[in-house]
């Protein structure tokens, strides 16, 4: 069955780290969520030692579960909740890595109500602790992705409480984000813009 | 209503940010968890700016949820899941931080069956990277805490394979790893030995 977020996103499981010889590009990608083409790359970034990411689970608010005898415990009623921090972290090369990933259908802009005010927070705080923190941007149109420096995505939130404009203009992710592009291993090699931004 | 994990331990959720003037050490601290205590010192040092240091959600298997108009999705059944790293995580001064934390009434050494086999993976793929990885160690029985390098625990839990035993000695927690004294703010200073780590 499919699960939905209260969102309207699909929800998927973490996948089960998958061979190396399976993940080609071929079309089948382009029905794959951002989330999906992240772990897939997360998981050949742990596989090879390259990285240790892993995404956040969900979190559920739990209000009440069963214990059958000699069965798991069974919750039997649970709601979504909103995350309080971003959705992915780790640790590269010594650096704290922390990013979320958005995906958009716009095609000129990234609306800023992709994300909440809590994980906007979140980026602040880690980098004060000078942690490495960006999204992760998909226009799902052509298919593009950036990583955007979470200080860009700050100073875009910042402005939209003095009358600024509520999205990012896909000009400014051009110019100031860093584009990835698909390979066959990682699928998205979003690490090569981490290199580049402690440059 | 109470809630219970799997393994019997009393499910708790994320505190709200408390009020510092509410932390003093009191008998009351002794009906909370380790898991109460830490989420508490993490918050003491996210509002002082000190460290971004969060649980991370329990992981949960979704299988049925239902979207009733006009109110928030509600997950109808779901199970408890492994989780496949360390529970805690986050940045400190730039540095990766990664951590379990357990407790023990075992009196003079400490079980090592209280770790699974994925969180100590999780931390030998962590300390590859640089991390600052770790566990904190409750004795419950005198309410002594220590921090204990991943990489002492690694050692022990490595040995069990080769018939070694399958606990680590108080001695050797005693002797190898730091004390954490309870004090007001944070309740568990465990950064000050992260401190004496990275030294």
């Amino acid at each position: 069955m499919t699960i939905r977020y209260p969102n309207g996103n699909q929800f998927y499981e973490q996948p089960a780290s998958s061979n190396d010889h399976n993940d080609t590009i071929n079309f089948s990608n382009r029905g794959m969520t951002l989330e999906d083409e992240i772990n897939k790359s997360n998981s050949y970034y742990l596989r090879n030692e390259i990285a240790v990411i892993h995404k956040k689970p969900t979190p559920i608010q739990i209000v009440s579960v069963d214990y059958p005898k000699r069965s798991a415990a069974r919750i039997k009623e649970a709601y979504f909740r909103k995350a309080s921090t971003t959705d992915y972290n780790g640790v590269y090369h010594g650096y704290y890595i922390d990013f979320d990933a958005k995906e958009t259908k716009n095609k000129t802009s990234f609306p800023l109500k992709n994300f909440h005010k809590h994980q906007v927070e979140h980026m602040r705080q880690c980098l004060k602790q000078q942690g490495i923190c960006f999204a992760i941007i998909k226009f799902v149109n052509d298919q593009s992705v950036f990583v955007l420096r979470a200080s860009t995505l700050i100073t875009y939130w910042d402005r939209q409480a003095t009358g600024g404009r509520k999205s990012i203009p896909r000009s400014v992710i051009e110019k100031r984000g860093f584009p990835i592009h698909y390979r066959i291993n990682p699928l998205l090699p979003y690490l090569s813009a981490v290199d580049l931004m402690i440059d």
